[in-house]
């Protein structure tokens, strides 16, 4: 059996990361866990020589778009790792990031394809590949590691998750996520003050984003918990969207106070399927088949303001929920290290085909370790919030939801900034 | 000479402050700094009895609606400034805001509806009158002092400008600009960062408030000057926009890099007058009668996609722009307080119907004095970006745009967190 052999904790040779599909502010915190991570061993073992960073993911990859990362995060004479120090808190993947989708086992293309991807992991004696991405991502793992199976290539092919969907089975929480969830907690407690100022009717929906799943706009309504300021209502794609029950729920909460404020997820879905924003939306899909949606808090506006006539404004908080690496979670951050160092340490000690996780040791005080899981568990599986952690109306997430959510955005931790700006990482 | 006993000082009796307009993150901060100065004269002369809030400004204040500020804020028994300090990096009008526009002279409601705020103010004692707020505000503060002198109501009454558009004549720059434009900076490098992890050609069209004046727009350009990282283009609306120049420009960037980025000011205008997103936009007009506008970039969004068939996006950078009190520029929070310290200190010797003011001593390094300007020199007057910060093209701002922005986004400052959210004042 080839896994026995990959089994055993000997395997020599490089190794090779990347970073796949929609940037977050924390994928560079685990590039930098597995950079410092392969650093480590190299210093105690010296069974990886060199760790390489593929362009553009396996997009890169295929064209041999290589560079290599070792020498340029080495620590410096003081034993500091500044460079790592500044990747970390830089947003986005600094690695550059792609969406291919490599071809399914017995596809036309299927042999062309990977085996032109071997021939240049041979080239460069690659046997630890470490790919940190999000669902779409594990795919690839998946299929890698397949391959490398079938054709008894001696590789160790470990998935790093990040997501700010938070939407991967088998881990409690996803890398990036504390991040996102943590800027949508502080940006609509500022946009709460913002809408407090006027004494006219007003309602505001906040758009956020989340195809298929409600964490992010779940975690919108956090400080319910702290300050007691909250959103009114929180809609999430989990459940159909009425918009008879969501008018009722608006003029509820306009005979309550003047200044309504109203947390819409991107994909909300009405009960026969179709997008509340589909008549604003492009009607494009992604190569992984994915529609693309835009303007479900715009389609709402416009609603509303038939409805009721009173004033109504649309905030989509859009790219910034991604990438504000300038307001991101300690916690989420200090785990996405811990995540990608311990993939290479899982990596050395025979696991492959499988992706790290993340589990919940305990609440209060909050404590996690890192674990990992089959791959074929997990690949092209999405978690959603579960039914518990939705009130019954469907227009607001449970205290139960909130304490599940809260220890993920604690702590802050900043960039360095350079004359008022912060300062990043670029290749 | 009614003035000539207004100038004396030795004027005692009570003052209010009231916030006024759309709110920005620092206007709290030149409310704490006109406690702060009340706070100092209490202790020091005993001048000021009692300082009073306006709710909602002036429309508060024909309600009666007021509170009592000096005791809320006075130091505690270590003489530390708690509650103020929490105050200062609140976002938003922690008083509430109005945007009531006084009767003008001669009106037929002038008598009716001065007479009863004068009755008002006389009924607290009201000698000193702070209002702090943009160009409509400054209206405001140039009729209540206009007839404080027709009916020889003795009173003291100073505007403390603050504007996230930087749009006000008189004064170098506005409370208020430098921490939303370090906002729009920081997001500008963040969402470049996040745009380049693709290779698919792309354009990415980010839209920045400024109905009349680019001040916003020029700022998320600061990186140019730091990391070398800026938008392609920047189109302000002090130039008028053509969609053929605009579609050469961007043709132009796309041959270069396959990331395009983007910055528009929601004001532009065509040649012939109409606004960019004119077809997106409600029609509607604020009391002040300027339009509503919304959806330029949508409008460009559509317009690049029709023409270049690539990847489009709009991001409209929207409320947090003028409320992300977790990222302030520390420069304007201290000029924000000490601009209101400043209106007390000049109210108590004498000054009114002025607008305090801020000047640039010097660049490098940078410094800065309070003064004040006769309000009627300024009020319903609007200061555009200059001729010389635009480039030829009308498509870039000039390095020396730059160098005046640099130093008005310098140093961080953070508000205080309980558990993973910022902590805000509530009245």
């Amino acid at each position: 059996m080839i896994n026995t052999i990959l089994h055993e904790n000997t395997l020599a040779g490089n190794a090779i990361v990347g970073q796949s599909g929609g940037p977050t502010a924390a994928i560079n915190a685990t590039l930098a866990g597995v950079i410092r991570g392969v650093l480590d061993e190299q210093r105690a073992d010296g069974r990886i020589p060199h760790l390489y960073g593929m362009r553009n993911g396996v997009d890169g990859l295929l064209r041999e778009d290589i560079i290599e990362l070792d020498s340029v995060f080495a620590p410096d004479a003081d034993g500091n790792y500044t460079a790592l120090d500044t990747l970390t808190l830089t947003p986005a993947a600094a690695l550059g990031s792609c969406r291919r989708k490599l071809p399914a086992p017995g596809a036309a293309d299927e042999a062309e394809v990977m085996d032109k991807l071997f021939s240049i992991l041979e080239k460069y004696n690659i046997r630890y590949f470490f790919y940190i991405g999000g669902n779409d991502s594990m795919d690839t793992v998946a299929k890698v590691s397949a391959y490398a199976e079938k054709i008894g290539y001696p590789i160790r092919v470990v998935g790093v998750p990040k997501t700010i969907d938070n939407d991967l089975v088998g881990t409690d929480h996803t890398p990036g996520f504390g991040s996102a969830a943590k800027y949508i907690a502080v940006t609509m407690q500022e946009i709460l003050r913002d809408t407090a100022v006027y004494t006219v009717p007003a309602v505001t929906i906040v758009e956020i984003m989340g195809r298929d799943a409600g964490w992010l706009t779940a975690s919108s309504a956090l400080g319910r918990l702290i300050s007691g300021q909250a959103p009114d209502l929180v809609y999430l794609p989990e459940r159909p969207f009425s918009h008879e029950e969501f008018f009722e729920d608006v003029r509820a909460a306009l005979d309550r106070h003047p200044n309504v404020v109203v947390a819409v997820s991107e994909g909300l879905q009405c009960a026969d399927g179709s997008y509340v924003g589909e008549g604003t939306q492009s009607g494009a899909v992604d190569v992984f088949g994915h529609r693309y949606l835009a303007g479900t808090a715009k389609a709402l506006e416009l609603a509303v303001k038939d409805k009721f006539g009173c004033k109504v404004r649309s905030v989509e908080l859009n790219l910034p929920q991604r990438c504000a690496a300038h307001l991101v979670s300690a916690q989420d951050i200090e785990e996405s290290l811990e995540v990608g160092r311990c993939a290479v340490v899982a990596a050395l000690s025979g696991v492959t085909r499988e992706m790290m996780t993340i589990r919940r040791v305990s609440d209060a005080p909050y404590n996690f370790e890192v674990g990992h899981e089959d791959i074929r568990k997990i690949a092209n599986m999405t978690r959603a919030v579960p039914d518990e952690f939705i009130n019954g109306r469907g227009n607001n997430v449970t205290d139960e939801c909130l304490a599940y959510l809260l220890p993920l955005i604690r702590g802050e931790r900043y960039p360095a900034f350079d004359r008022g700006l912060p300062v990043h990482w670029i290749f």
